[in-house]
C-alpha cells in the first residue's frame, strides 16, 4: 500500500464506527483527491468541535455553549422531562419534531457486562433536576428496548419513585432490540402517542 | 441537533464516500465523546498527508515520496507494468501478493458522459516511460470492465500499438461491472494468472 502516512490515516479511520478497512481506504483516497477542498475543512470543522462543544451542564446535550439551546429555550415544555440514552438519540426525536419538553442525556445505560453502574451515567444530576424544578410533571424513559436499556428504565423507575411524578415509558411501537436512532420519524411518533405510565 | 459546529462536522463527513447522514452523525457522535483520543490522532495524521504524501512523479502512486517506494524497489520486474484507474486497484493488487512488477495509475478512466478525455489522465507519461524503458516488454491493463473502462481499455491497445509490446488485459474472471478494489484475493489472482495477450 502506499507511504506510512497514509496507513497511519487508514488505521485511524477504520476505527469509526460503520467504518471497515474497505471504507477507510476509500476515504483515504477520496481526502488524498480532495486535499484542499476535503482534508482543510474538516481540520477546521475538527479544532470547531474541540474548542467549542461542550456538555449541557444541565441535560448532557452537546451544543456550542454551557447550557444548550434546548435548555435555554423558553418556548419549550418545562412539565416533561425525557431521558434518553445517548445525543444521537436526542437528535432523532428532535428531527421528528414530535417532542417539545425537555431531555435528559444519560450517556449511556447501565450495563453489568461492561461495568457502568449508576455512577458512571448522568443520574445524580437527574435527580436534582427533579428536586429543584417542581414544574416537572411528568418523566418519559426514552431508552432502548434491549436488555440493559429495560434494566435501567427499571432501575430509573424505582429511583424516581419517591417524586410525584408520571413515569412513562415509549409504547411498544418500537422494535425490541431497536435503537431510536434507527428508526423513521413516524415510527418515533407513534411510540410517544401511545406512550403510558409505568405509575 | 446540536450546535452549528456539530451538525457542520455532520455536513462534511456524509459528504464522505460510502458515509451517509445517520453514519456521518454516528461518527460524529463517537469524535465528540473521545476528543483527544480520536480527533487529535486524526487532525495530525490530516496534516501529516498534507505535507508529506506526494503524487509519484513515474508512475502516478501515492506516497511520501517523490518517487513511490515500488518504484524505488529494484527486486520488482521492471518487463511489466500494470495500468490501473486508481490508487486503491493498485493497494487491492499490492495486498494479493501476486504481481511483482511496476504500476502506471491513470488516475480515472475516460469518460464522455464526465468529460474526461485522455488529456485529463496520466497517459502522455505512460507513453514517455515505454519510450524511455525499452526493458518494459509486456503492458497489463488491469482497468475495470464497465463500459468506460472497457471504452479506455481499447484506447490504450490503439495508442499502445506502435511499440513492440505485448498488451494484455485481466483474464474474465473479473465480473463485470466490478471493480478491483472489491474483489477478493483469489479472483485477482486467478485473473492476473489468466492474462491474455490482446495483440
Amino acid at each position: 500500500m502506499g507511504g506510512s502516512d497514509i496507513n497511519h490515516l487508514v488505521s485511524l479511520l477504520s476505527r469509526l464506527p460503520g467504518l471497515g478497512p474497505r471504507s477507510a481506504r476509500r476515504v483515504t483516497l477520496h481526502l488524498l483527491k480532495k486535499r484542499d477542498e476535503a482534508i482543510i475543512p474538516l481540520i477546521e470543522a475538527f479544532h470547531a468541535i474541540l474548542n467549542n462543544v461542550k456538555s449541557c451542564v444541565e441535560c448532557g446535550n452537546l451544543d456550542n455553549s454551557d447550557i444548550c439551546t434546548l435548555c435555554m429555550d423558553r418556548k419549550r415544555d418545562i412539565t416533561t422531562l425525557c431521558v434518553v440514552e445517548d445525543v444521537v438519540d436526542l437528535w432523532a426525536l428532535e428531527r421528528a419534531h414530535i417532542f417539545q419538553g425537555h431531555y435528559h442525556v444519560l450517556g449511556g445505560v447501565l450495563s453489568a457486562l461492561d461495568g457502568i453502574g449508576p455512577d458512571q451515567l448522568n443520574i445524580e444530576k437527574l435527580k436534582t433536576r427533579v428536586q429543584k424544578n417542581s414544574d416537572i410533571k411528568e418523566i418519559i424513559l426514552a431508552l432502548p428496548t434491549t436488555m440493559d436499556g429495560q434494566a435501567t428504565t427499571y432501575y430509573l423507575q424505582e429511583f424516581l419513585s419517591p417524586f410525584p411524578l408520571v413515569i412513562s415509558h415509549l409504547a411498544h411501537g418500537v422494535p425490541v432490540g431497536g435503537e431510536l436512532d434507527y428508526m423513521d420519524d413516524n415510527t418515533l411518533a407513534a411510540a410517544l402517542k401511545a406512550r403510558r405510565p409505568i405509575i
